[in-house]
């Protein structure tokens, strides 16, 4: 919807105007029409398209068809619709005519020059509704929106280089640098007459002078080495050369996410201005604008398919566990070998691996945790790569707690990409929560808006500590599974009821250090244990009625999971491996091995947790994580990470 | 909404719970039923509701009518209405039966202690619909919207305070201090159980730190003096003191308008704690929050009925002039005396004159331009007061252009709150544009989205120097005016035909300066002048397009206001006096005297815009502004401002 110009004709002389291909121009001959006109006719030379809009109600007709009744309220409307070739080489000519007099009583001529510019690009979205006509200025949400989307081009096209590409200027590939999103501004032979600048405006919320966009200008036949970078960081304008005859484009690419201080749209202008006469200042002929949306970084929640699964490799009976059950899965195994982890062996606390979407492209990006520990460099160094992107967030005053560590980060199943879940303290209450900057830049992404649980009662505080989500074959598509003192209470007493009070938990634990069994009689009879127990259930059923709430789940979507805790320092950690903390992969999970008590020959812990997820279909197997994970507060879903398939819902298409 | 609260019982203990009163809370039985049990039975002591819900389909029914089968999909819900008077003076009581048993197998109870908190606010703002349930964590746009509002209580209640009142931690008056947003938390005769604690959050997108919401607190029946401040600036959470019994009131004020950094939406939360027992950590019985939105600041058309009159009372003339309209117009005239203008006399740049609307309350509020002439201090000095609040922005560079004095600052009439009109440059040009701060604040009010202007080309560069709004009693119920030198050369071209050629321009102008007069032949033979008036033809075209395209108007709402300019150091001014330049004071318009050519005895242009004027039932005046203001680049605009009455269109009813 591009803005008509209005140009003013005369008697005295002729008028020169430059029109834009496509563009409507709106003629006034109301300035200066001859004494005694009752009538006008209006035609144009081959390739102008003259309309007169009789009124508000009625629709255009063609001006040639007849004479026209002098009349304010007619509207001439003039288009052309390919580019002139050269200056003044069509024209309009209105003649003014009486009733009295058979010859005009004069002429008004108009001559027209017509130059293409257009901000062309991809506003309709994949699964929207197809729209001709859209408002390139608006970008509206939904499966009937519209709006051009661009992509962070936070991947590293080259690797020689050693920034992301949205940190340098060059122009590594043309594939790379965001979509072609094409402004074509094919021109004239000869023009002395005009310049065209482009440049985007940050919408309010940017912060002065910081630019989210970055450009390069070719022509559509140059190899990539000839486009040059021409807007983006320090250059926030360009005026496009004299023209040599040829289309220009631009490739345009995003350089930064959508974050407390940037709402994700910038706006892209292409500007006509006529500065042929020097004694005035400039003035505008045509003006094009097209506001993009930066994609979110999006999460993906356990019940999608696996495509990569990564561990640390200094474990090899956890890492051959791992490998047995990626196989099974389908997927491929990742092992960041020692030299890189240093013994740091928490890849799910380093990193979250998202992706990032477009209808061009869609490629992964790793977000990098704050949290640093030896496994720092390896979402940089080993990560980052040519279509796979890199993004990081760290407060400047490092105030960065044990809530940072990404295991602490998880996303729920859809409505319609689910919401982030991270863990905090209570409202109003001074415990830990995740830093400042990484929850802005989680909201800011708008399509999974998080919901904080409460998880300073927990020793470590992450939420995989007491859920977990798996697919199933009915319902909403998935469980929530939660960590549960009172199922296990109720397990044991069963059991103990059973004649089986004397079956011991951790039999068989292998390891340096000597583990004490307890039997479930010692359990039972523990009442510090049960006291605190019933203090951790009621945590985890505060967070249960927040998921339920903010998630829309009802009692029949959760899974009770029996587990215990014990008190460290005021705060919980699990008794036995935490059954939850489970690497999901499609129907194969990986569980921690809770050297549960045997009773018939098998562990109590592992035939419930079967029989409660078998029926959906999935697959236990049960993973020894005791020594190297347990023992140090984490389990098996903390010494993994999984690039998954993103959702076949395109995030476009919701209302956030 | 407020969250339901898990209680699991037992058969070993009787168990205690605390209950907010109207809130339910969930029994669940299921961890402990003893074996055998077919059916189980709930009864209540007085005070307590217990209600079944049988399935997800079914409704819920009253408990004590009958005997319930065991079924885990059965949910038992408790809900008091009434705080207790001591602790554990209620009682819920299950027992569990077998049908080969006539007494019970086994019994349960719960008892409960009933706590009165609630965040009480007005959700529904009049013209909404009214809900008695909605979401107090949602603010929703519309008139079937909802969400509690703040305002910024950014007047000045004590005249000895130097601080506006959202600077300072003083409670001058309870009234002032926001609405009575009630926290009521009427709480038990003997609490050593729990702790309450209300904080606001900021929102995503609200620097760390920085509060956007202050909070006072009393009880009902205490004076202003009792109630202290204890949340805001720096004070972030505030715990409540043990109960003593009687009802606490939260007052809560806005501290700042919506901003590039601020969408104006606050969270405020109330949590009740459980710390009785000290080995574990703090645990949550209850939890409410509200969302307020700050109401944003609102710019006042000139079509609306005027209120109070500003002028700067240095010329005796022109005040005596502006004072009679005032007069006939039925508003107040207030005088900035020269001692305090010093001189300055472009009272229209220094602020602009808006309110702020809540269904509690609605004050005007100045915006002080970033300008700072000798007027500098009146609006802070003069204006902010007692219900007249305050409010600036300035650019922290100094980057302060003449594009920032709020002549350049206008809004057009209606849809439904109309749209704010400033005047910059061309998208990509490097000319003038107001300054960031500014346009980030106006941005960020939403409820009057800005749309930028070409002024560019004029040396002061205001858009009051090109258009006005005036009221009309048909169409849209007001029209556009735009200054056009088409139609003044239409006028002179036919007044010149009528032989009137040789009348002549500025004649009558009284001052120290010599004026040189022009004849109507003189100007239709000055091709510079003429060249120059098409030049700014078009760039008053390009802005009527831009403004029929972001207002919705067509030809019909806009009037022609004929009009010359002149070419002074490559900008345009003003030839004659500029009629567009108008005080707009209901049907009463103040138009600069224009001096245009005398024909039979009366000025031709005078004539003119009274022909196309008074038709609408207006009234026009011709003030002389010549010497004091023309001849200095202003006119009558820029040399008067109006408060006017606030839109009867509340702003929650838009959906921006």
């Amino acid at each position: 919807m591009s803005m008509k110009r209005i140009v003013r004709v005369s008697l005295e002389h002729p008028t020169s105007a430059v029109c834009v291909a496509g563009v409507e121009t709106l003629v006034d001959i109301y300035g200066s029409v001859p004494e005694g006109t009752e009538m006008f006719e209006v035609y144009g030379t081959p390739g102008v398209d003259v309309y007169i809009s009789p009124s508000v109600e009625r629709g255009r007709e063609r001006a040639d068809a007849r004479r026209w009744h002098v009349d304010t309220g007619l509207e001439i409307i003039v288009v052309m619709n390919s580019p002139s070739n050269d200056l003044n080489d069509s024209h309009v000519q209105i003649s003014y005519h009486s009733s009295h007099e058979p010859l005009p009583l004069a002429y008004a001529v108009l001559y027209l020059t017509c130059v293409d510019i257009a901000l062309d690009c991809d506003l309709n979205c994949e699964g929207r509704q197809n729209r001709s006509f859209v408002d390139k200025r608006q970008w509206v949400w939904g499966p009937s929106g519209y709006g051009a989307i661009l992509l962070v081009n936070c991947d590293k096209d080259d690797a020689n280089c050693y920034d992301q590409d949205n940190c340098d200027q060059h122009v590594h590939c043309l594939q790379g640098e965001g979509e072609p999103r094409v402004t074509a501004l094919p021109p004239r032979r000869d023009s002395r007459l005009w310049q065209v600048r482009s440049f985007p405006t940050p919408k309010a919320g940017l912060p002065a002078g910081r630019l989210s966009l970055a450009c390069i200008l070719g022509r559509p036949e140059d190899s990539c080495e000839a486009y040059r970078h021409v807007l983006g960081q320090n250059k926030v304008s360009y005026e496009v050369p004299r023209f040599h005859g040829d289309e220009e484009r631009f490739f345009v690419e995003g350089l930064s996410f959508p974050d407390a201080s940037f709402t994700g749209l910038v706006s892209f202008h292409v500007t006509l201005l006529d500065d042929s006469n020097e004694d005035f200042s400039e003035s505008p002929i045509f003006t094009d604008t097209v506001v993009f949306r930066v994609a979110p970084w999006i999460m993906t929640p356990s019940t999608l398919p696996p495509l990569e699964v990564y561990v640390v490799g200094n474990n090899t009976c956890f890492v051959d566990a791992v490998a047995e059950l990626a196989r099974k899965a389908g997927c491929k195994l990742t092992i960041c070998p020692q030299n890189e982890n240093r013994n740091d062996r928490w890849i799910q606390d380093e990193m979250e691996l998202g992706y990032v979407e477009a209808p061009h492209k869609t490629f992964p990006v790793v977000f990098d945790s704050p949290r640093n520990g030896e496994l720092q460099d390896f979402p940089y160094k080993r990560i980052l790569g040519p279509d796979f992107g890199y993004v990081t967030r760290e407060p400047q005053d490092s105030s960065v707690s044990g809530l940072d560590s990404f295991g602490n980060l998880e996303v729920s199943p859809p409505y319609p990409l689910g919401r982030i879940l991270i863990g905090g303290n209570l409202p109003g209450s001074s415990g830990r929560r995740v830093t400042q900057v990484v929850r802005d830049f989680l909201h800011a992404q708008r399509v999974q808006p998080p919901v904080e649980l409460f998880v300073d009662w927990l020793a470590v505080g992450h939420v995989d500590e007491f859920l977990s989500f798996v697919p199933a074959p009915d319902g909403k598509g998935f469980r929530m599974l939660l960590a549960s003192p009172g199922a296990c209470f109720k397990l044991f007493q069963e059991k103990q009821k059973w004649g089986h009070g004397r079956a011991l938990l951790f039999k068989g634990v292998v390891g340096d250090k000597q583990i004490n069994t307890v039997s479930i009689n010692q359990v039972l009879s523990n009442a510090n244990l049960i006291s605190y127990n019933k203090f951790v259930q009621s945590c985890i059923d505060w967070n249960r009625e927040v998921l339920k709430r903010e998630l829309g789940l009802t009692e029949q979507d959760i899974i009770d999971i029996p587990q215990l805790f014990k008190i460290e320092r005021r705060k919980a950690v699990a008794f036995f491996p935490d059954l939850v903390n489970m690497l999901v992969l499609g129907k194969h999970l990986g569980i921690p091995k809770p050297f549960g008590p045997i009773i018939n020959g098998r562990c109590c812990l592992e035939e419930k947790v079967r029989s409660l997820l078998e029926p959906l279909g999935l697959h236990c197997t049960f993973i020894d994580d005791f020594t190297p994970y347990h023992m140090l507060h984490g389990e098996v879903h903390c010494g993994t990470n999984v690039r998954r398939q993103p959702f076949s819902f395109k995030w476009w298409n919701m209302v956030p």
